[in-house]
């Protein structure tokens, strides 16, 4: 008798106007929705140990396809038992497909009908990223949740080049449906990605054609590259609504709180950004009284913590003073603690927002809380 | 009625052959001795939670007057507390005198009957540091045993040099002396540091005229700055027997694994050294077969746990290939593990030490654990 298989599947559970609870199963467990995936580029969550991600409310990490093709190689990654067993992550794992990266990391790159050439930002090697090796890497990383290979212009795009990408990454989308289907695991699941930069034409054309491919979760790329957040917001009006509901939606690399906030209230389930990590390691503090810059002269001898109304042990052990004197002093502790407290403070947004759509009361929690937010100037 | 007042002390335990198990009493609880002092520079043990020291055996740690002093600043800490809560370690803190790094880290310095004249090395700042204020700032971290100002001179050394600076090291030990019993709290200990470069006349003489002023500790200081193991432990064998055997000895600054045994074995209680955390933080670790090189690309594939001997979680749990990239990709995560594998590593060494003292049976497990030690070769 044949054990049951693992299946990929989305379950909404609750809805409150248009912010969706619902919960994502994979292989490697269940990702309670909305969900903020910390990013774990080089399959590390930047400076804090994979139970403290953990531990601070995270169902699942994302990794970089780009990243951990050039180092240490998805081959190496495969030999070693996969992305899970290499960084001691054994919850979902969700990797992009490289063609973000490619766009903003390499100088050097060529987008052909094939897929892209690019010279690595290491050592300056050559690759060719295709749909179909792309798929393959995501496969070989054994990630529960793959991207398709698409096509990132730089915003403001002409409309030309707009439509010319977005058609390009509709092929592509195609093309990765097939390799998947050929080699991916019971139960991993590949979404595609609504392109079409800033235009409504193209973001519509691009859903509609997607959404009759079937793909298990549809993602809306291309975006939080200094469009703003009304044009962000604007774009998300437009694309949602075509989505099937019965499948996760993914904002990716998205992003501030009150982006977050804004974008669940749209019926957005998933999101993934650098900023809590990268804020920390700068020495800028997510609370929930507002943001706080350790740097700033004023916390040097400010007894208080970061934040006590947070549960993480770095928001609510260690004083103000003390931060500042890590941060100025540029020590490893500084960071290490401002990553796990912004990474903490995500997490327990988005659990705020799930408890908040439970009861049906999201507009009345988001109202509060994009106040309480700014209620602290940004010092 | 009042409470009993905490006091100093040192009771000796067990010996076995020359090296001796103890323990020493301060206003923030016992050490076992011998004792290896992880190093909190910048008060932070680098790239460690405070926990993860505590966790990994260390009953005390050492923290920088020079550092401390010009970041935040001595009197700020006291404003805040301490260095105890400053840092959030509530064992037993001890702190330099300064002396050392004004030598090594600042380039503009003078030498006066007064004290030393300096340049800040982080923003030119013009400071005195004199036998009183090192004191001063001492009993404002709230150190619990303390060090004399000396002046450290670079080896080789001319005698005459030698000669001078020791006689002046033994002048500001009487005035530390008569600072620290006006202002030092009960239970705080000042230590005396043994000079005289490689001079062995020299050294007898600081030896002799340190412990006719009785002091509750005594240091050997001048040492591991490039002369040599042989060089140092042939001051060990000269020095220690003048030192009174009902005080704690510390030997400053050292060391290698093999340094820790031998001197040890030649009646030395404490030590300090930046090695376990500097070393981790470029990728080589201590290990109970020998020292490992992780940036070496005999890594790249190796599944095994860096040291399964090692009951800590960064030794045991993450792979050596795991280790490699992350040392490689220049991520914080592979210092973090590696500065808390190291300093693991140098806590079992201790008590490792501390039971085969016990059992009187330290020369025989000495001869077996160098054996062991440097049974890899140096990858």
């Amino acid at each position: 008798m044949q054990e049951a298989l693992p299946r990929f599947g989305f379950r909404k559970i609750a809805q409150s106007d248009l912010a969706r609870l619902g919960e994502i199963a994979t292989p490697h467990g269940l990702v309670r929705t909305p969900a903020f995936m910390p990013v774990g580029t080089l399959a590390t969550v930047k400076a804090l140990y994979p139970e403290q991600v953990k531990a601070a409310g995270a169902d699942i990490v994302l990794a970089n396809t780009y990243h951990l093709m050039l180092r240490p190689g998805a081959e190496r990654v495969a030999r070693l038992g996969g992305l899970h067993a290499f960084m001691r992550w054994d919850g979902p794992i969700l990797t992009d497909s490289g063609g973000f990266q490619v766009m903003s990391l390499s100088r050097i790159r060529e987008v052909t009908e094939e897929g892209v050439r690019f010279a690595s930002h290491i050592d300056g090697s050559r690759h060719l990223l295709t749909p179909e090796r792309a798929v393959e890497i995501q496969c070989l990383l054994d990630a529960d949740i793959q991207m398709q290979l698409d096509e990132c212009i730089e915003l403001p795009a002409e409309r030309s080049d707009a439509e010319r990408a977005t058609e390009l990454s509709l092929r592509w989308a195609e093309r990765a449906r097939s390799a998947f289907a050929r080699q991916a695991q019971p139960g991993q699941a590949l979404f595609a990605i609504v392109q079409g930069a800033t235009d409504p034409e193209l973001r519509r054309r691009s859903a509609e054609a997607l959404v009759g491919m079937d793909f298990p979760g549809y993602a809306v790329g291309g975006l939080a590259v200094g469009e703003g957040q009304e044009m962000m917001l604007k774009t998300l009006d437009r694309v949602v609504p075509i989505l099937p509901a019965e499948k996760p939606r993914y904002l990716m690399g998205v992003g501030t709180p009150e982006d977050l906030i804004e974008s669940v209230a749209r019926g957005v389930d998933m999101f993934d950004c650098v900023l809590p990590t990268r804020n920390g390691r700068h020495g800028l503090a997510f609370t929930w009284s507002g943001r706080v810059n350790l740097r700033n002269a004023k916390h040097a001898e400010d007894p208080s913590p970061l934040d006590p109304e947070s549960d993480c042990p770095a928001a609510r052990d260690y004083s103000r003073a003390y931060l500042h004197h890590l941060m100025r002093s540029g020590e490893y502790l500084g960071a290490m603690l401002l990553s796990w407290a912004n990474t903490a403070f995500y997490q327990q947004l988005m659990a705020q927002m799930r408890a908040a759509i439970a009861e049906d009361r999201f507009a009345a929690w988001a109202a509060e809380t994009k106040r309480r937010l700014a209620g602290a100037p940004s010092d």
